[in-house]
């Protein structure tokens, strides 16, 4: 049975907002994954997990030029399915906490990000691993992962 | 002499894009730093470097819960500044590479994404080291820095 991922629980603090409306976003591609409900995704990405495929827009395959010879990514997705107006958050089993001590979706701009280990390109197709976001989410960025960010 | 940092170089590529508008953002704050303009700006983001202050909105103070005990964040800002509709890009000295390979600002949603280390909590104000962007730089979220990360 699917669970009920909007539903509110106990310790869970509710904000009320006016509409979103400081920045667009331009949807780039969309992902791949093996993952087609909420409760198919692993709690996060892994290496040994399933090949992904980041699908790019055909507009901006030629931003790709050059990373091909990169072995770790960034790749930035919008969670579209999360809601965004929750300030405490009580995961499963645990005590509610503060959005931002969390890593949750829910959060009032539902930006994913992965490091993800490139397998290979083919044409404006990043083939990787480490993903665990729904087939189908929409892409925004792609960065190289640089070594001094591991600090 | 400031740089005109929008004009358009050597071996870059411009792409003519319908406005963006398939996601809105909400500005949750902003972010203080000792950096006045572009050119003042360090090219990355220092533990070694000045103290910044993220000032989180009071509506969403209370998602900052259990936030103090952390050493490293993420801290994601909006790069309001910078261009959007470059595909090829020529960093100072060097040969022209695509955007995705490239960590700059310019890229089709410019989402700043650093790691700080936290030194404090000042009720909605978070003090940390390790950020390189303006002062006053829109802030779209905050996320615990998990060591399984640096894979």
């Amino acid at each position: 049975m699917a669970s009920n991922w909007d539903s509110t629980r106990p310790g869970e603090t509710e904000v009320t907002l006016p509409e979103a409306q400081d920045a667009w976003l331009r949807f780039i591609g969309r992902i791949e994954t093996p993952f087609e409900t909420r409760d198919d995704c692993p709690r996060r990405g892994d290496f040994d997990g399933p090949e992904c495929r980041v699908i790019l827009d055909a507009t901006w395959a030629p931003a790709l030029q050059g990373i091909e010879r990169r072995d770790r990514l960034e790749i930035y997705y919008w969670l579209n399915q999360a809601r965004r107006d929750l300030l405490t958050q009580t995961p499963r089993g645990q005590q509610p906490r503060g959005t931002f001590d969390l890593r949750s979706p829910v959060r009032p701009n539902p930006i994913g990000m992965s490091v993800v280990k490139l397998l290979r390109c083919e044409g404006n197709v990043l083939v990787v691993l480490g993903l665990d976001c729904l087939n189908g989410t929409p892409l925004i960025d792609i960065k190289p992962r640089l070594c001094h960010q591991d600090g």
